[in-house]
């Protein structure tokens, strides 16, 4: 079941019911405005990541301010863009099973359609879909650019590989995918250069090979939000994959910039509202949002301008905060903006976004792919 | 948007698509005759947690072998399934705010409605939303049992509060939720023990000083999974509120019996069908089941029959599986069952329960009350 919209347009914030995921408008703005001022002057693409968002409004927004299209991890987050007329959509992930590939190659009737490969069988698997089908499937190679999660080794796997997709008749080769997605944590500026500087050497020596090979890479994408700048500086890349720049959260607010001050290009444009539902001994008060409204696998939520209450403990439905028990805590009844501690997995937990701007409810968005796990 | 079912009753197990929330059906029915069977000498009532299944359909097995009503954490949970058939609903949880009371007040027309309280401010309100919408509310007086989360101080507070209620004209006082969640997870027998010890005495005492006050406490509740045996057998709750006994999770089966050995008294009915989508390197298989698949809040999950495997890291939409490199890991494409960590906020993730019985899709259940945060 849909869940019922925790607010209309025109309320004020105190009166948005809660758990409640929050967009304050003005911020998420800025942030769009940022990330294209950024890129323009420098020819590099941004591709922008909707594991994030999971809106075809927000996309849109994207869109607007020269995002030339979207990533997605699942076919299913493809189709509800496509359906929600998104054009240019990859998947920047491996998808496996005949199921999962006829629905993909279905899309490709309504949009333009890429996807990353990194064995020989899903080469073979994905030509089989789109001839099907009869489309033309773009298809990235993926390397591991220093994750050692998905992707095949650069260099001659992956040419190999390519010479795979170029030989098949219903696919096309876009080019390669260098996604570095633990780098993108990496606290200080300089360890994030030197795990960029590896990926960007890995796709560089495969793009040398491929072009001894006769084979044109148009496309080497990759950057997130935490690394996006080294990508763009390193002559390599020309497609950006930063998705969380448009939300952030407690987890990229410890990313660190060149002077060792936490990183400010982004502003939190996200928070969980959430309301104080008990408040029975000195020093503690208890919140509506636990685990089922926030997603604490990159640490615990905390509190917008009140660094002195501490979110110290999730339980399914509660939050624990702590206080100084001399001081006045936040009184029952009361609503606070949390900063979630990961942005993806917790805008994951809700039906809908609740945009606000100057403290009203100017909007609501259906957070469309929701769940979308397939 | 809702999910696309992933599976259609006649399937098998390996045509699911994935990831799919799995119930083994033999297992959760025997885990159901089990509870019941444990709990009918005693005299001592079930009241199942459906903040586990949120299923009106799972609801009504459970009164089918007895139990006299359901649990619910959040009032979107009460009204699913009030709206799904079940007439007598505890939340056993406070509620604050005045639109949530009065959806709570408004269910009580087509169900019996309790709710708990550990605030003055809260009988106040109640009282106020059961007169507005012309209906009696039972309330519960929380007792803070060892949790240190919800609840006012056993005794003295309990029994002014409980006054307060019985002085309400819409509220009928049913009486005290005594429930301490982390003892559920206290691995040995002798800890769990002696929290529920604690526990019972600080009911006991609540009681004798109502009892003093003249005032009949129906009701004391509490107890989970994991100590629901020792509130049983205190002599002193009537109404037991367990919930993951009918799935368990990797984290349940880390609590230790009599004898040392992992408790086994109830059966792992609850899975998380994966795939796996990439085995580009020796000793590494990745699955298409990470954080948005999965909670990890209580640990990574387990493989199913397959120890030899293990689940070391999770992101979004991956998850790493490690084997020993000289050995036949899992083949790209083959489908794992996985063990949850812990069950509650796994089944959350998902908008479908498929039940599958001998290797084949048996019925597609919905998640109903996913999602219901408010």
């Amino acid at each position: 079941m849909l869940q019922a919209p925790p607010a209309v347009p025109g309320m004020s914030e105190s009166e948005i019911d809660t758990p409640a995921l929050l967009i304050d408008l003005d911020a998420l703005e800025a942030n769009l405005d940022t990330m294209a001022a950024i890129l323009a002057p420098t020819g590099v693409r941004l591709r922008a990541h909707a594991k994030t968002h999971k809106s075809p409004v927000i996309a849109h927004l994207q869109a607007a301010r020269g995002a030339i299209g979207q990533c997605v991890q699942k076919v299913a987050e493809a189709e509800v863009l496509a359906w929600g007329g998104v054009r240019d959509i990859l998947v920047s992930n491996e998808v496996v099973g005949a199921s999962k590939l006829a629905r993909l190659a279905a899309l490709a009737r309504i949009a333009t359609i890429s996807v990353c490969v990194d064995a020989d069988e899903q080469v073979a698997a994905l030509e089989a879909a789109a001839a099907g089908a009869r489309v033309t499937l773009t298809v990235l190679v993926e390397i591991d650019a220093g994750g050692a999660r998905c992707g095949v080794a650069p260099g001659t796997a992956a040419v190999a590989l390519a010479r795979r997709v170029v030989a098949s008749p219903h696919l096309r080769f876009g080019g390669i995918q260098a996604y570095h997605g633990s780098a993108q944590h990496l606290r200080t500026v300089a360890e994030r250069r030197a795990a960029i500087a590896h990926a960007s050497a890995s796709a560089e020596q495969t793009v040398a090979l491929l072009r001894e090979a006769g084979i044109a890479c148009p496309v080497v994408a990759g950057g997130g939000t935490g690394t996006f700048a080294c990508e763009m500086a390193s002559g390599i890349y020309n497609e950006i994959q930063a998705g969380s720049y448009i939300f952030m959260d407690a987890d990229y607010g410890r990313n660190l910039d060149e002077s060792g001050a936490p990183v400010s290009m982004f502003r939190q444009s996200l928070f969980v509202l959430a309301t104080v539902m008990s408040a029975a001994r000195p020093g503690v008060a208890v919140l509506d949002a636990g685990h089922k409204a926030l997603a604490v696998d990159s640490g615990l939520p905390l509190v917008w301008q009140h660094p002195e209450w501490q979110y110290i403990d999730a339980s399914d439905e509660h939050g624990k905060l702590a206080f100084d028990p001399n001081t006045q805590g936040p009184a029952l009844g009361s609503k606070l903006r949390l900063v979630p501690g990961h942005c993806d997995p917790t805008v994951d937990r809700y039906d809908w976004y609740v945009g606000v701007r100057s403290g009203r409810v100017e909007c609501l968005w259906p957070v469309a792919a929701r769940g979308a796990l397939t």
